[in-house]
């Protein structure tokens, strides 16, 4: 198990003092079906939901036959891959994305456009909303030729991994952005990033990694697999597991809601609901706080004592970001699945932004948990919907939005709490724990430093 | 039964002395699932595929309510339908869009447009492909007010029907194109005719129809509902419907492959597979053939003996046209199988366009079929993909084109096909039956005259 874990295994644990009974969450079964709940059984493995497909489809290649697959890679076209496409290889190498076996092919491809998920050959129905392609431009096309199989390496040429009984197919860039995120207005950062510039054709087949993705960056031992995160669950005999997706620094209304879910979970009956607080690691567009500030973040969070370390593993989710809402939030919620998680706890605006060019959010802010509930091949999961928090002024603290007294509410929007940080002021007391605080703090200060030609330092995590 | 059935059922059945034995079509069941074959049976009417949903919901008021429902229509606040509206009201009447219970609310809307379907409330999943909406505007929303309930009326104000238990929503355009039609590109037409000036609001309910839409237009005779097409198969003893649908005018490929899959069906068992000749009645975009035209010249295809009219029905389809490929086509196909259709072909490009700003097909032209081969909620259909038909100058025919001889086909393009009717010149002998073809000549000719400033005449259908 991961470092930040075990450390916080080792912390003693502190009484939640700040968190008196609130507003009940809103609790929403999936509609019109009915819920599946997992029943507190003996074994408690045995309790854990059952990955997309049933079993956790890793893609790695056996020890033993590393050193014949790498010398086959080296004779085949080479495809050199981008940031963006590295981390897709590391989802799809562990699984996140079971049963899929690699980059899309394009029944798969024009499955997830179409309808948000994939139909097996049992004709079982699983989640699939964001398309996992690799584009490659016309020369590359042509350097691959009629061959079946390509080796994806790294900027450095390094082989990473083979791509086998592979198809190429028409990368219609236009059609995929408008599917998947609702508009074409220029400026979604994931477009601009990964889309916009990329070849006009896609490339699909079945993945073998040879060289696990590694990032180098003090953060891998955080990077969990969705097999070792099942393992952590077992061995801390969870019979519930709630997963909560962020990308954002942690403040005391997002503990409040972790805390109070795992309270309703008892009360359900379940005897030890575990919490995955579980950051996006993968690509964010240029003002999100980057993934290393964020774990130091959520590390002092941790050491505070706002979130019980007993039942909570923090673990990084590999993913890039696309920012499409209601489509994006499908995917965040059937990669947990993978990970173990029969609980899915989704908040206002999931994976939204404001529109590139009109003053607006792009998506409606409930379009996300509503979608989410009636997805396809999502029935089994548990979507736990909650509501606004927000600064209660007459308590001094973050607690649920009272629309009954509204004017006791204060909203600290992330402008505001950027702007805060920046001139290293401090928030409302009770808004987040003094150690988060000062870590987001020192984070813009760096990117002052930086602003002014100093570069930032590296932040140990 | 309509008059065009029954008159043909009087003609005399043609030698189909022009149709040798060809290449096969490439039968292909729906991708991953056993094929549900419709077992010829004892009682031919158990043999007909079930409706969505189970049964075909008609949203009519009952003859002995309508005095009483019209009372209370009149007092209510009103909603003035356009000409598109009025046939989204026609199609829902008739139970086309079964299970739906009238204009879609927000979780309907969602899910179409996320998943290209429904789930119901035993968990089943139905096609619904194509947003079935009803927009109003600021203006309207405020005279709705609090009301539950809302009269729709036609552009006279007479009174159509009641929408109860309604739901006002947002009306986001852009991601409702986007995630329609794949493209926000501005010139699509059915957006351009329907929802680029349409309010900000939808209106969802449950449809009550006082008075069942008709056109007066000659062929409201031939405007069958699913009913009445069930009726009919059964009547003739139909064990298999296979349907085409079209929105063009029939030449003899057409006639080819629906008399070539009739072959095949009797091949594969089946004893009186029946066509369903469905062309689209709704809303078209201005440069395709109008309906009364298209009308006669299916007349004529049928009069001239190049379909079998004992084992024909022809019928009007009474949607509009989206031009939204993929997604489109599947609601083509849906809608067949509420009217009994259990094997439905698909061409190429079905409900293709040109893109509107780029020199290129909107869609690729194998999407269609791959998307409506793998669709959630039709994998009951049985798709017959067909192989572009082209004349051949070796047969002087129609004959599916045969790429290891392509020098040998000339393929008429309705550009093409256009240019020659206009120009009063004949096709290549065997393209089209000549009284079809006359017709085709008579509306180029009639719309030449309207364009001189003469009024062309209405067409008898």
């Amino acid at each position: 198990m991961a470092a930040m874990a075990s450390l916080y295994l080792k912390t003693s644990i502190p009484t939640p003092h700040s968190f008196p009974k609130l507003q009940k969450i809103h609790f929403t079964p999936p509609l019109a079906l009915p819920t599946h709940k997992t029943r507190p059984a003996t074994r408690i493995s045995a309790s854990l939901i059952d990955p997309d497909g049933g079993k956790i489809v890793e893609l790695f290649v056996k020890q033993s036959e590393k050193e014949s697959k790498l010398k086959h890679a080296l004779s085949l076209p080479k495809i050199t891959l981008s940031k963006i496409d590295l981390q897709w290889v590391h989802v799809l190498s562990e699984g996140w994305a079971s049963p899929l076996k690699g980059f899309m092919r394009e029944s798969e491809f024009l499955q997830t456009l179409h309808f948000n998920s994939l139909r097996l050959e049992n004709g079982s129905v699983v989640n699939m909303s964001v398309p996992i392609v690799l584009a490659i431009d016309d020369a590359q096309k042509s350097r691959v030729g009629s061959g079946t199989s390509v080796a994806l390496v790294n900027d450095k040429g390094d082989v990473v991994a083979i791509l086998s009984g592979i198809e190429i197919y028409k990368h219609n860039k236009e059609e995929r952005i408008a599917r998947t995120w609702g508009t074409t207005a220029p400026g979604l950062p994931y477009v601009d990033e990964s889309i916009t510039h990329a070849g006009n054709w896609l490339i699909g087949g079945d993945l073998e990694v040879i060289n696990p993705v590694k990032y180098d960056d003090n953060l891998d031992r955080f990077r969990l697999s969705p097999a070792q995160l099942r393992h952590e669950f077992e061995t801390r005999n969870a019979d519930a597991v709630f997963a909560f997706q962020l990308r954002n620094p942690v403040h005391n209304g997002h503990a409040l809601l972790m805390t109070d879910t795992r309270r309703r979970l008892l009360d359900m009956g379940y005897k030890n609901p575990v919490l995955l607080l579980h950051p996006l690691g993968g690509y964010t567009k240029a003002d999100d706080v980057p993934l290393s500030w964020r774990m130091k973040q959520h590390e002092k969070v941790l050491e505070d004592g706002v979130l019980d370390p007993e039942t909570t593993v923090v673990s990084i989710f590999p993913s890039p970001m696309h920012y499409a809402g209601p489509t994006e939030v499908q995917w965040h919620a059937k990669a947990r699945v993978n990970a173990g998680a029969n609980f899915y706890i989704v908040g206002r605006d999931p994976a939204g932004m404001s529109h590139p060019l009109e003053k607006r959010d792009l998506y409606d802010a409930d379009h996300g948990k509503k979608v989410l509930s009636m997805a396809p091949g999502l029935e089994r999961l548990n979507i736990l919907p909650f509501k606004v928090a927000a600064y209660d002024k007459t308590q001094s603290k973050m607690a649920f939005f009272d629309p009954l007294r509204a004017q006791d509410f204060l909203f600290i929007s992330g402008t505001k709490m950027r702007t805060l940080a920046k001139n290293k002021e401090n928030p409302p007391d009770g808004f987040m724990c003094p150690g988060g605080w000062k870590v987001l703090v020192e984070y813009y200060d760096s990117l002052a430093a930086a602003e002014n030609g100093r570069i930032p330092e590296p932040v140990p995590a």
